[in-house]
């Protein structure tokens, strides 16, 4: 399907993003503004989280923002009672901050979406929900590559607090009826993503490096496997699975492009024109959290809801590259 | 293996039970005081829980009761840091109530072990933990009998926070090197059981209504089959698993006599010498959570821990009716 179409289906409609500010939120409202929604944006702005106002700079005239946590139900009620399709990607996908203080993380991925939940069930049946999950929730693949029916026995604790967070989202489609849908983030990476640290999205850290003359780290040989997705090819999965009748209380795995680390540095190297890599033993806390290969197996996406991959590696980490190199200021 | 090798495991050990109040944690406490165990128990007496001072009467002063929810870590760490034996127990098996306050059933099964964890991860390591998990993890069986492979499509949000308390404690084993496990108990009855309300436990509801005289009330034709066990035979499940090397970090099914509703509730008439039979429609909150057939694959507990049931129906129901005609003043 091609993004004109894609966006059609959301001319004029009311789209509320939770984690607006962030990565992929941000992407998704720049997309939805240019289509024509109404669009709101939920966002608390936690230190050290991908929030950044700069994200939506272009198109902050044209989109409400709500400073609030999702669980503050009172302050975001009004917003959910009127929206059509609700992005709900709040959360945080750190594995090793996760083992850190796991009672937060629970928090922020499973009891906060829950109460949006509730909200949602009681003021608003209509909406579409759309739960941004991750490959973090199956741990260590069993097999390769991984479909949605994998065992999810996840290696941290953000994999079992997004597996709950995931798991109310699907049974409030059972149980009530409600139209709500999951897809499971494999590694994105693209413009707008959080450039101040390393512990969540290597493959823009990886970018990071390269642009500060910095070698790029490696963990172990650098051979282990992740599914990458360049942002565009994320937000057109999101806004074609909300829109499908067929993503009712379905989970959606999502991946594009199985790369090994070490290709992925190597290509960001090759494509800066200068760079190096540097390969180290894992330290423990990222070792313990470490599942290996991971390939998406993303036949259900695409037979159901129509989604295939647009931008192939090459190009994403080129336009990455180039804006960062264009806003380094807003991100370093 | 035969009832006093088990015990000889725990002869002068340490043992903490949290819900220890309750009907399984009670039964449980009973017997490790016969074995010579020295017994702690945690427990915060919610109403309408199973918590009753009367289930460990005969044994009150040879026990430690710590009046406290798990989630207090001031209260019970100075128990958890000298325990050897932790069975944690705690927690709320309502499949209806989980529905109606979901936030509540998430505390109490899902935050407060992780806080519990937390504590005997960094307090006292060697501590082994087992975790009462519930068939209720799996919902819906995709096929008959379920073995711990199945996918965990919780029907309700009771599965959804069992399921996430359980993979927390499972996460300790793989991370953190703890010796924890878990048993996902099927529909257990016998003696020291709530008997106020048909919330949580069918089983013993059905004991109640013949011994009231009234008729059991069963929804549909009662051909749904459960998998039952009597209490006895899960008190030794839980004490062998814990005992056995073999269990770390592994989750295991409990089942040992499938039956279906309607048998249950004619055996009880006929153990009883008097009593009906009323099938109604289900009421709409029961029939969405309503799971269908469950029969549990136990292959794994009997192979890696050599349990196996010893109390056939007839004799497990026959002595569940006898306690009650007994102490029904208790119970009432």
């Amino acid at each position: 399907m091609i993004a004109r179409q894609i966006d059609e289906s959301y001319r004029g409609k009311r789209v509320t993003i939770t984690g607006g500010l962030g990565f992929i939120g941000s992407t998704l409202a720049t997309r939805l503004v240019g289509a024509g929604a109404q669009v709101t944006l939920v966002d608390c702005e936690l230190p050290d989280s991908g929030a950044n106002r700069f994200n939506i700079a272009p198109i902050k005239d044209q989109v409400e923002i709500i400073a609030s946590d999702i669980a503050s139900a009172a302050l975001i009620e009004p917003a959910l009672v009127r929206t059509e399709y609700l992005f709900n990607l709040a959360g945080t996908l750190s594995h090793t901050d996760s083992m850190r203080d796991p009672a937060k993380d629970l928090h922020s991925n499973c009891t906060a979406h829950l109460s949006l939940l509730d909200s949602c069930r009681k003021l608003n049946p209509a909406i579409r929900i759309l739960y941004a999950g991750t490959r973090g929730q199956y741990g260590r693949p069993l097999r390769s590559p991984v479909d949605e029916s994998h065992p999810l026995h996840s290696a941290d604790a953000n994999g079992i607090n997004k597996t709950a967070g995931e798991s109310y989202h699907l049974l409030y489609a059972r149980y009530y009826g409600l139209h709500t849908c999951s897809v499971r983030l494999s590694n994105a990476y693209g413009p707008r993503h959080q450039m101040k640290h390393a512990r969540q999205g290597v493959l823009n850290w990886f970018v990071r490096r390269v642009l500060d003359g910095d070698p790029i780290l490696i963990y172990g040989e650098g051979t282990q496997v992740r599914d990458t997705h360049y942002v565009d090819d994320v937000v057109d999965a999101l806004l074609m699975t909300l829109a499908s009748d067929a993503s009712r209380g379905e989970a959606f795995n999502l991946g594009a492009h199985p790369l090994s680390l070490a290709s992925v540095a190597k290509l960001l190297v090759e494509l800066n024109g200068s760079g190096a890599i540097e390969y180290r033993p894992y330290p423990p806390d990222a070792l313990g959290v470490e599942i290996g290969d991971y390939v998406a197996d993303c036949s259900k996406i695409k037979k159901l809801v129509g989604w295939s991959p647009r931008v192939q590696p090459k190009e994403g980490f080129l336009k990455t590259l180039e804006y960062y190199r264009e806003h380094k200021s807003q991100y370093w």
